[in-house]
């Protein structure tokens, strides 16, 4: 069921505008990064500096009932961007991985797609041609790949994949590829009170495949683009529930506070990103009485992983865009820029071991 | 702002058609009943019988690591619908109160609205009219007293109106009419590990104003009908929120399932209704593997609430449809049924003073 063409040269700027429209996502169930423990020292893969000192001084003054910014208990929501802020993104998302990934398997079950586009080009493992898909043929392939099939079987699909399916640079399963300093940072919010949700461009159900197993967050705390499902019987009389092609939610841009509200009804204290996709979320955030924590992972680490972005001085690759004037926006706004490069001690968990 | 029709009479039918396209919700904020300590007995309120030993039994089966039917405290989700089930839904529901309401504000703001239909009719406050309102009509109200505003004024609107208005038999907030006993199930999945949700088809903004207050149920474990946003800013730059005329789920009959993948993902482990719009709900609860408790909450206590429904051998009021046809299904299924009256030692709190 696993195609051999590699993905990893497909057309990023036609596959990021079609993740505008649709999901992102991707994951791997390695346990070996799941929910890790919380370590004695917090925030341990960070260096000192000024990223690290906005995390610790934010959560001094929220949970210190003697500060004029103390927020209670319930009241302590913290919203991180997946794709580029809590895993690799470059240079393509793994849901769009898993989605072309898919293809021969959705074929199969409805053969004369083989002779229809955009399915013929990708069953064709030709790259160029592949890279060439327009933004239209590449959400028919997102809409084959993710829905038609009940949310059980999708779930137990995505779950095989993501065991299966490796990075190609680092020869590891995507869900390897998680940022140790946010998995720290997450389990910090956590041990101090707060809800750690992820609000992602990426598909709701694909990232739940995984989320609590690599992040400790549920599936009720993954906010995603969502599409929506029909409720039906099986021939035995048992119900289930279809994945529908109907985008009920597009949960990038202006989507990702409109899909806080929906599905968490608090604005957050804190919210994390990396991209002009996660502006809004982050305006959001700091609109917020009190104390707040708005941070943009820059990706400027081309050795340990990538560097990207016209901020960076490259081209842009759409994935993950920091432009200048996010990097205005947010000297404006005192969001504070966490440099992969200077801030962080190690990227990988697996990187100890190296 | 508050109008002095009664609406008491106004046309079940039609209001609660309407209802199942759009919400139907309703509260108070009284703190009194907000949040109420764990008992030292659980389900004080609550006579011996086999509801209460379900529940119970229930408890024990998912709680105990020794059971085969253990389930592990992060799988432990229970769903309750609202109207009729937590609180009194009969002879109109809140929400539709609040609305109607509503509409002398909305002409306000939009005078020429005072001429026409069915804005005209409401405002007469002639209740006969009122009553006649079609199921379209009754839309355009819903439609034009919950949308349009932002999300914070809808919030600080909506609590005003939970402080004030009261409720025609009691006299009393409707956030006080609320079910002593299952206030009592609540609490008592809770101390056991699990997450309560409300599950309504009422408004989720609307339910969210004062569910936590009301019910220890924080905003975010509340799914109910739940129509779109609009992120924009104001002249001074900061960001907010519009509430759309664009319906994203109706939270009844199907829906319901349909709205527990979209917000929590899991199939929860316990369900509560009380008519045919929860019926899917339940069956959907039912169909997971372990121990799963499904009750439906019958109105058959006409002296100290209300008896009503099919069932019950009187007029089919289109509140709370409990029909022979739910029965039966509960009867195959397992389903356990709660008598009001048989199974209730005290309806609602305010009982214990009188």
């Amino acid at each position: 069921m696993q195609s051999d063409h590699s993905s990893s040269d497909i057309s990023r700027r036609a596959i990021i505008s079609t993740i505008a429209l649709l999901p992102a996502l991707s994951g791997t169930l390695l346990s070996t990064l799941a929910q890790a423990q919380t370590s004695e020292v917090p925030l341990a893969s960070w260096n000192d500096g000024p990223a690290k000192q906005a995390i610790l001084d934010f959560v001094r003054a929220t949970t210190d009932q003697a500060s004029a910014k103390f927020v209670p208990p319930e009241d302590r929501i913290a919203t991180f961007d997946q794709d580029g802020t809590l895993w690799v993104e470059h240079p393509i998302y793994s849901q769009v991985v898993y989605c072309l990934d898919r293809v021969p398997a959705v074929v199969e079950t409805d053969p004369k797609l083989k002779d229809v586009e955009p399915f013929k080009t990708v069953l064709s493992g030709n790259r160029e041609a592949i890279a060439k898909l327009s933004l239209h043929d590449l959400e028919k392939i997102l809409f084959a790949t993710l829905t038609g099939m009940s949310v059980d079987d999708f779930e137990a699909e995505a779950k095989k994949w993501l065991t299966s399916a490796k990075d190609e640079r680092w020869k590891r399963p995507y869900t390897e590829l998680i940022y140790q300093p946010m998995l720290e940072v997450m389990q910090y919010l956590r041990s101090n009170g707060f809800k750690t949700y992820i609000v992602t461009g990426g598909g709701q159900d694909f990232v739940r495949a995984y989320s609590e197993q690599v992040y400790g967050v549920p599936p009720e705390q993954v906010v995603g683009t969502a599409a929506g499902t029909k409720y039906g019987y099986r021939k035995d009389g048992r119900p289930f529930l279809t994945k529908e092609p109907k985008l009920l939610l597009n949960d990038n841009d202006a989507g990702k506070p409109e899909g806080i509200h929906l599905m968490i009804g608090r604005r957050p204290h804190a919210a994390f990103g990396n991209s002009t996709g996660d502006r809004e979320m982050l305006e959001y955030t700091g609109a917020g009485d009190g104390a707040r924590l708005m941070m943009l992972v820059l990706h400027d680490d081309a050795k340990r992983e990538y560097a990207y972005g016209p901020a960076q001085g490259l081209p842009d690759t759409k994935v993950g865009t920091f432009t200048q004037e996010l990097l205005d926006e947010a000297k404006k706004s005192g969001w504070s820029v966490i440099s992969m490069k200077n801030d962080w001690k190690r990227i990988f968990k697996f990187e100890q071991n190296t």
